[in-house]
């Protein structure tokens, strides 16, 4: 028997890319995920066997990954944490199922969420709250649900999968039940292709973002501010936005 | 004017760490760290000037590293993501107040959830809250109110600082908050001293570390399982965690 490893690949680069990541990719016969995520890893993939599946096909690269793994080194990669809307559970899902004594080991890596910040500042800093805008898998009243209490919490919020073709309106319907319990002032953070080509920050607010939307795209992810979160400044010049930990409530400085 | 990275170290190995943080650490003069984590960074210090700072001296160590960076390239090195519970936010507003025209480069990491969420299987896969139990720098009436609405939104809850000699009680008043809207039945997952020297991992439910949390200490992370989660296990062996994406909504499989 195989091992199978579900590899993390991070937000893009390979520079982001954790060493046991790579080592793990390294020690793989067979490399199957996303076309979108090998691509970025194609210096890594020489001389493996490498199944490149699309969008929308998880649950048959899943599967595969699992069976392949019967007699083979397999790495199933994912991008951000596989663990975070990735393919981590879909694969143990998989082994639970069907493969009971497959040998499995979860990679960790950079989630977009976290790359996001590093980007704009330190917008997360302590609590938040990571949501998906998607609703293929979770239904929309689930996820309305939980915007709800998660703007109450008045902590900044991650905002994954904020818009697509085929969910337009998502974001919009998002932004609205945000704010009404948050000030329209909330700084606001988006992120495009982060770590990968085409790099794009935008730092906006609230209540601009919900006028017009038009900048966040499929490949963005958006950061909400929380009740303590402010837009840092040097001048007129918009630098990033931090979300203070607390220890002005502590310290003088 | 030096560079000041803000490098966010992993959760403890350097097989966690990516290339651009171990490049920027190559790159700096000067190092500064709580000594908890450059200790384990040792063999990339050579021949750097290196602070090691202490727990509860966070103030003192992002005005340091601000003002050393005027004239050295600095890293300040964080555990974990250091835009998640770590240095960036005050680092970043020492920058603000003291020092505007600082370049600064804030570089993500593995961020101890999702190296916790590795070692459990897949329990987050999907929206979850990241939550801390310290009452330090957040007043616990917030923290209360924060666990309130969590639990309400059904979805898993990471939990840092769980517990410390300071604060033994935060836990036991955290689960019976949770609880009070959350089956007994859910799982928790406790990684002690994930990916570093003396690494345990416990999976428990949600009842039965309300009547003992003594395995929980303040080297551990906790994720607290949402409403569908589920003990993964072949036959009576425990084997992790799984927080089912949502596929079984929409393929059979």
């Amino acid at each position: 028997m195989g091992i199978l490893w579900i590899v993390s690949s991070g937000p893009g680069s390979t520079q982001q890319l954790t060493p046991a990541a790579m080592k793990a990719i390294a020690s793989a016969d067979v490399i199957i995920g996303n076309a979108f995520y090998l691509d970025m890893l194609e210096p890594l993939l020489k001389n493996k066997q490498v199944i490149r599946s699309a969008m929308g096909k998880e649950v048959d690269r899943a599967r595969e990954a699992a069976r392949m793994a019967a007699d083979h080194n397999v790495a199933m990669v994912s991008g951000g944490d596989a663990g975070v809307y990735g393919m981590a559970s879909i694969v143990l899902e998989m082994v639970e199922h069907e493969f009971p004594s497959q040998k499995v080991i979860v990679l960790p890596g950079v989630t977009a969420a976290t790359a996001a910040a590093s980007r704009l500042g330190s917008p997360l800093s302590g609590d938040y709250v990571t949501l998906s805008l998607s609703d293929l898998l979770t239904p929309w009243d689930v996820i309305e649900k939980r915007l709800g209490l998660a703007a109450q919490m008045g902590t900044p919020i991650a905002l994954y999968n904020p818009k697509s073709r085929g969910r337009p309106l998502n974001l919009a319907k998002a932004l609205k039940i945000v704010l009404t319990c948050r000030d329209p002032e909330t700084p606001v953070g988006i992120v495009k292709n982060v770590f990968r080509e085409g790099e794009e920050t935008h730092i906006t607010t609230l209540g601009e973002l919900a006028e017009n939307d038009e900048i966040v795209d499929m490949h963005s992810i958006l950061i909400i501010g929380g009740e303590e979160s402010r837009i840092w400044k040097e001048d007129e010049d918009v630098k990033g936005i931090i979300t203070p930990r607390g220890y002005h409530r502590k310290y003088v400085y």
